[in-house]
């Protein structure tokens, strides 16, 4: 892909917000774009189609598998999730970024497929908070809350091999300092190489008028 | 240098407006510090003992070179320019972040012997726009902008050796570029190591707990 955007993946432990704060920045910023899953799972209270997920039936996915139009899928239990692959292309092209919400292996099989992807991890300022966090939302039976947690031990294990650590203590900082990041790879000189060929040659003309 | 902090080296086009935009961020950070060079140049007008520079003798400079004060010197001309050493390794040492104003060739060296510095590079948004503001500040010969306009091609030359490329369209969008890289830099996975391992601990003691 020959892309002008940039591609932002965001992990996280569960309950760490990682939701809340991309909804945000997107809100914020046209120029940035949130890339959509699809999943077979079914909706939950206070979600909406092509808000959260794309709600999609299990033939319906498996097309789409032998199409090759997923960037990268999971099956976790008996539900697939996946990241439709032209919507994050067309809007790269288009010169917006994009930020994709993914667990960690998602994330690594993108990394590994598109290596210009930057990956966020976003996480409470401590486990006690994170767990805080879990029980307070009252989405989560206590087994599943601490199944969430069993898997944060093993999801820390990859926060190494990520770019950039968020901490989210307030969603207000939090969605300042993603805000952040995304602005600074802007800005890396690597992704400023047609402005900087423009003023060499700029800088060559103007001496040679003198 | 066992360094909490980061060394950000701001090189750019004379003309461009780091020492503005510098000043201005510093201003409003107090965890983030400007290292001042020392010099044997004449002070102009305008200029102030410890601000823009240490003013001091060819002696007293030269003293400095043998003692290995100085984290990196240039002549220029008669004169000599160079950052002293120990006020740079103070505040790393304390967690604070260093905005250190230096041009290409000083950039490189400290590069060479501090490679965790990370490198911006300061441009108008054209090289009419450069001239234009050499011309405005009203502070050189016609002479002295060929001169700087002359140099400005072989500094371009150095910009892909640098991390990030600020455009300087506005102080004050500027200004805020250069926080969001600083703050970026301070989220980068490299740097949060303690927190990251501190995190690691907590989630598997709260699971031995369960």
């Amino acid at each position: 892909m020959a892309d002008k955007g940039v591609l932002f993946i965001v992990s996280g432990f569960a309950g760490a917000g990682k939701g809340t704060v991309t909804k945000q920045v997107v809100k914020e910023d046209e120029n940035i774009k949130l890339s959509i899953s699809a999943t077979t799972r079914d909706m939950r209270k206070g979600e909406a189609e092509g808000v959260d997920y794309f709600y999609i039936t299990k033939e319906e996915f498996e097309q789409k598998i032998k199409n090759r139009e997923l960037l990268e899928y999971a099956k976790y239990g008996d539900n697939y999730y996946g990241t439709p692959r032209d919507y994050v292309k067309k809007m790269l092209e288009e010169g917006k970024d994009v930020l994709l919400e993914i667990e960690v292996l998602g994330a690594a099989k993108i990394k590994a497929s598109l290596p210009k992807t930057v990956r966020i991890f976003v996480t409470p300022p401590s486990a006690k908070e994170l767990k805080n966090r879990l029980v307070s939302r009252g989405r989560d039976s206590a087994e599943d809350i601490e199944k969430r947690l069993n898997r944060a031990v093993d999801e820390a294990e990859d926060i190494d091999d990520y770019d950039y650590l968020l901490i989210n203590d307030s969603i207000e900082q939090c969605v300042k300092d993603l805000h952040s990041i995304i602005e600074a790879e802007r800005m890396k000189v690597k992704r400023q190489l047609p402005f900087i060929s423009r003023i060499k040659k700029e800088l060559a003309e103007l001496n040679e008028e003198e």
